[in-house]
């Protein structure tokens, strides 16, 4: 018997196992039920970030609510390599798309950061976690990284742990792209905002024995292309496209 | 003397060389004078293609024209390796987006395909023409990809020139990246549409001598992550980010 995975993904905060029953939230029902036109008998896939993928069948369907019954896991629970993603906030859309890239990339945790010519004084933590959630439900994935709350960059190195390596994207090293060392363990990958770091921070970075300077050709990227273009080396080199 | 290259770049269609005097055309001068607000004795960077880029001085600023007068050069010609990326046109933001990162990653050629999943019937060329202009002059490239018009992909295989390798990315060979082959010379990138390609075409590439599959990953990329993360792993293996 061949085991289909339905159409229709969910992220739920609910535990997943042979027969287990789901409810489903307001907004879950009104997605299924009047956006996607679902009724009972329809499948979905459902994961929580700890049980694998599951395929779910439509049991009740209210305009409030309804319940899905899990019928057969469609997939393992699988994690994306420990790799944080640390990236300055820019404008609304290419801020959005670089969440949703980190995803779909494999990142597992990703970090707003603040730093010297980052213009944002704030996020909405929220709906760029919604974006990593919807992400991760288009993507196949069984794992939606957090997004964490904006943090100034000269803090999070304050607290930096040390056995994370840490790869950032030297435009002032603009050309070949240097080899990723090839070091095993935790690793963050830094994306400057379009103003690019600072030369107070750039001689800060450099410094650190955990960081690792990398080119990205002899064009100027921006943001959110940086962003694919560092985790697809990282990817290759140490994660989970080798 | 250090030459420094100014912040606004532009791309025009004319000569550049020691003293050549350039004319704008009315739009150039509403962006440069009205938008930009530059005025006689600004400094603008300008480069249409072939004679690199060029230190350029305001002569005259009117609302509908202006004239600019080289003073320098600031970079070589340079062209991106000999590389076309073929792509399925998806929604509009998308599309333009691909077009945006296909120059930023150092395509030398954008060919919008038309697959068996491909719903887009015609494409606004002109528009992505002007997308991929905006993004050489944001990116410091001295070269402007053509986008060329919308072509059947069956059509376009059919007169494949046989010394240009093909790199198509196989959703149904989803897990390690397989490594790309070391061939020198002309390539092609295919992104499919988001539903993928079909089992024909899948088929049909798999036999041609030129194509290659390779793999992005375990998870599923949208076309304009696709995109760039196939640039990038092209780009490292045999292009200008080695």
């Amino acid at each position: 018997m061949t085991v289909q995975t339905p159409k229709i993904r969910l992220y739920v905060e609910h535990p997943l196992g042979q027969e287990q029953q789901v409810g489903l939230s307001r907004e879950q029902a009104h997605y299924l039920f009047g956006v996607m036109r679902l009724t009972v008998g329809a499948q979905v896939a459902l994961f929580n970030g700890t049980d694998g993928e599951w395929r779910a069948e439509v049991a009740e369907a209210g305009k409030r609510g309804g319940t899905l019954v899990c019928r057969a896991q469609t997939a393992p629970q699988t994690l994306p390599p420990d790799l944080w993603l640390l990236f300055a906030p820019i404008k609304k859309a290419r801020t959005d798309f670089i969440v949703e890239k980190s995803v779909e990339m494999g990142a597992r945790r990703i970090l707003p950061v603040q730093t010297a010519f980052t213009n944002s004084e704030r996020i909405r933590q929220d709906r760029l976690q919604a974006h990593a959630t919807e992400a991760a439900e288009q993507c196949g994935a069984t794992y939606v990284p957090e997004v964490a709350d904006l943090t100034r960059l000269d803090r999070l190195l304050a607290d930096w742990p040390e056995d994370r390596q840490l790869m950032f994207c030297d435009e002032a090293r603009a050309g070949a792209a240097t080899a990723l060392p090839n070091t095993p363990g935790p690793w963050a990958i830094l994306i400057g905002p379009e103003g690019g770091i600072s030369d107070a921070e750039r001689t800060k970075l450099h410094a650190l024995p955990y960081a690792h300077a990398i080119a990205l050709g002899p064009r100027i990227l921006r943001a959110d292309t940086a962003a694919v273009a560092a985790l697809t080396i990282w990817q290759t080199t140490l994660g989970d496209w080798q």
